[in-house]
């Protein structure tokens, strides 16, 4: 495979090539040097896709609703990027052989693009980069992004937040509801999908679910939709998109996705300086090595991180506290 | 409630006050001003106490299986500290009536203290507090530290790494070595608990967990203990931790616990560091001003995140890239 210069990679990627779109992430992936002059230049094509992050408990059939939402979206002529951040994703690496084959209908639609993102690298990177990865999907023309995490991690809640509608997918099972609420999940959905909604115990999910909502306090006015479905019969999605579609409305209407973009822009901004400062601090040679004699000291049992950290940091600001 | 002087507070620590303890880990979790000084002093009291991580996919039932860890370590003379970041916890927050009678008799017994860490604050703040409040916790002069964390998320299973010897919790239940696999757990555990293995396929599982273990590359020497247990019945937990002082003596004797606490001090150092840096830096009033100009130029579509960035820290390093 031919090495492309950055301009051939782009001109590509703005031809609609899908290689290019996965070529880009790859790099973002790898934190490669290119990635943030790429990530510029894209950046005037974005603000276009709407992002919706799909979030719930492990076998909620997070997945298989992703695929029925990415159909639906389809129906209405709707292109789809498709980012799965959550590791027990069957789009995420290790799928068992059946999710494989019910997901290959997808795989071969061009207008869906799935990409799966690593659990490598920094923990505040996994964030940035799903937030960058989005970016890039964004500017490839993609209508709408679906973003599947996890509903139980801190960084993985984070990025399910980060959507301007977030679904939360729970089922019909007893204890559900509770675990939800005590991950923090009834907090955060903008849209409820009581998924496998054919077993028994769906209605009274349903009606537990609306209850602990009515008591939720939002800032907004905005009233959660609880929506049932089947992923695997297909049945109740029409319905879901439309409950995303209604939130949708109701935020460009209260000017709340204008004030989301704000948060979200300063958020990012932030995260990139916080890496960078942080990336030149430890590149400077005396704080290496006064790291390297503090911890020395710690190991020995002379000192404690406490005072390592507190003197390491004074000897720094001592030589003028400067970033070169 | 008197306020109490740092000393006053620190005498009654050290005087085995439980409360005093307590409100040791609340200065923590509030990032308060005292906090880093009374971990100053508390540090040379510290590296007594054997951490133990214990993780593994919700439902696996790792609550009940850390109670009777506990109660096993207590047989045994041990005094024991519970630290929970799971969110789906019944030590954390919310717990279900029922579990939290079932914990009464623990929480009765002044051997064993037991704290829930909350998921609010920063991302990064949540492993860097856990490991505090271990420290608090080791310094009070518990012998065992148990740490709970849910086997799913980035930071959740950081926190679980940070621990001497990893259990990894998993119940006999198709799919669920799969999922484990997926999220990594396979390779992070030292040991294996099948929990609730009076169910129906716990012997398979056990086996399948032997199989993957036994392709796993690891760059020592340890063989990975599986234990079957069942955690309401109580069946198991003695010869579950005896394979934890198992891996214990194995880390002692081929001097990797040296190596992981050397790791760990660096680890603990850094983060003081970032975290430090990254709070100053926000602090500068040229940098708050820019920062400022730059998002709303993002806002109008004039500019992008990564330019924003670049230029904000050009700007500072022209003017001496200095914190003061």
């Amino acid at each position: 495979m031919k090495a492309l210069t950055t301009d051939e990679l782009l001109t590509q990627f703005l031809a609609g090539d899908v290689r290019a779109c996965g070529r880009m992430i790859s790099l973002i992936e790898n934190e490669d040097a290119t990635a943030r002059e790429l990530l510029h230049r894209l950046y005037p094509r974005t603000g276009k896709a709407y992002r919706i992050g799909v979030t719930g408990p492990p076998g909620a059939g997070k997945s298989t609703l992703v695929g029925k939402l990415a159909k639906e979206c389809r129906k209405q002529n709707l292109t789809v990027g498709i980012v799965a951040v959550d590791p027990t994703s069957p789009f995420t690496g290790g799928a068992i052989l059946g999710d494989r084959v019910r997901m290959t209908a997808l795989f071969l639609d061009p207008g869906v693009f799935i990409r799966s993102m690593g659990s490598r690298g920094s923990l505040g990177g996994l964030a940035l980069q799903t937030r960058e990865v989005c970016d890039v999907l964004d500017a490839f023309g993609r209508d709408v992004i679906l973003i599947e995490t996890i509903g139980v991690g801190q960084v993985e809640l984070d990025i399910a937040r980060a959507a301007f509608t977030t679904v939360v997918v729970l089922v019909p099972e007893s204890g559900d509801a509770i675990q939800a609420m005590k991950a923090g999940l009834m907090e955060i959905g903008d849209v409820f999908a009581i998924n496998k909604s054919d077993r028994e115990g769906a209605d009274r999910m349903t009606l537990a679910v609306e209850a602990v909502l009515e008591m939720r306090s939002r800032t907004d006015e905005w009233n959660p939709k609880v929506v049932k479905t089947v992923a695997t019969g297909g049945t109740g999605f029409a319905e879901l998109l439309e409950s995303i579609w209604q939130h949708r409305r109701f935020l460009s209407e209260s000017r709340a996705l204008e004030r989301s973009r704000a948060e979200y822009v300063r958020h990012e901004v932030t995260e990139l300086l916080d890496q960078r400062i942080a990336e030149r601090f430890w590149k400077i040679d005396a704080v290496r090595k006064e790291f390297a004699d503090w911890t020395e000291r710690i190991l020995r049992h002379e000192e404690t991180p406490y005072e390592a950290a507190e003197q390491i940091w004074q000897a720094w600001l001592n030589q003028g506290g400067r970033i070169e």
